[in-house]
């Protein structure tokens, strides 16, 4: 039998270039070496795969992170950990994943907007400031911060590597990696 | 340790009525009750989730079925057995989903056109044979058959028990349940 503790989803929620995706990637592998099937799904990569249709007005970002809930709960009730990195800015998209998915994990990347703006990963910052792009979060469009996260990660001082193992204290701590968690509702 | 066989994925292909669902409903338990993990993905349940912006034209339907594989490759790489039941109508559709997924199962749920047309469980055929809807495959939109499926089900004489017994023991034979058959390219 392969059936061991249930999967949840583990949602990096965070400004553009706080530092989502990279410190998911250092997530996966120590999830993967305490033998969890383990995956990150980026937002930027699951749009190629469901939403290539969809833009970054409100409604497509809903749209997409609703399919990206439901990709999670299929993931989730499969016994794996989906790792989501996706800005979801608005705090009831990130209500209806937790209704959707049910064993949740909220961790805000919490990266002050001065430093996101700082690093600029994309160049989505400059371009927002100059008027070359619309609707970019933190700058003419809300970031709404989680009001109670599962756990935050205040990046300023730590590495991505730090990030990663204190949120992997955390989820032992809070009994997800033994099964014996209690989620929150929405 | 909770890591066993790789998963793999499922892909139930044929005309609308042809018993893809129902099959679908008495394999996953079967996979189960053997501890795997495993999930319908229903072609019209997934619909809602993932492609409710979506018609039943061609462009409609081949950009439905590349979000199924896409969600099946991440389930299976996670080790879980996604049992797609989605008419799917293109080989094209489905050599991609074989190319996306890697280790794939086509199923072909052979039954008889006339058959279908007698069960029409959505009353489908009915409204497309007096005109009220188009594109309907076996109708007037094609079903191309599967050349060269890992598995071909001939449903007439068999229940959807049977049909289930039936793919679960190519499953085995085929090495798919311990971890040994060799995936066939595209």
């Amino acid at each position: 039998m392969r059936r061991g503790p249930p999967g949840f989803c583990i949602w990096l929620t965070g400004l553009p270039s706080a530092g989502k995706t990279t410190i998911g990637k250092e997530l996966v592998p120590r999830l993967v070496e305490r033998g969890w099937y383990a995956d990150l799904l980026d937002g930027d990569e699951i749009r190629l795969g469901i939403s290539s249709d969809l833009g970054f007005d409100r409604k497509s970002r809903e749209t997409h992170a609703s399919r990206v809930a439901f990709l999670s709960k299929l993931l989730a009730r499969n016994g794996a950990i989906p790792v989501v990195t996706l800005i979801s800015p608005y705090r009831s998209s990130r209500d209806h994943a937790r209704t959707t998915i049910g064993r949740f994990v909220e961790v805000y990347v919490n990266t002050p907007l001065m430093v996101c703006e700082d690093r600029d990963v994309k160049g989505l910052y400059k371009k927002a400031r100059s008027g070359q792009i619309k609707e970019m979060t933190g700058v003419d469009d809300p970031y709404e911060a989680p009001e109670h996260p599962e756990i935050v990660v205040d990046t300023l001082n730590l590495t991505p590597a730090q990030s990663a193992a204190y949120i992997l204290g955390e989820l032992e701590r809070q009994g997800w990696l033994s099964g014996t968690a209690t989620p929150r509702p929405a």
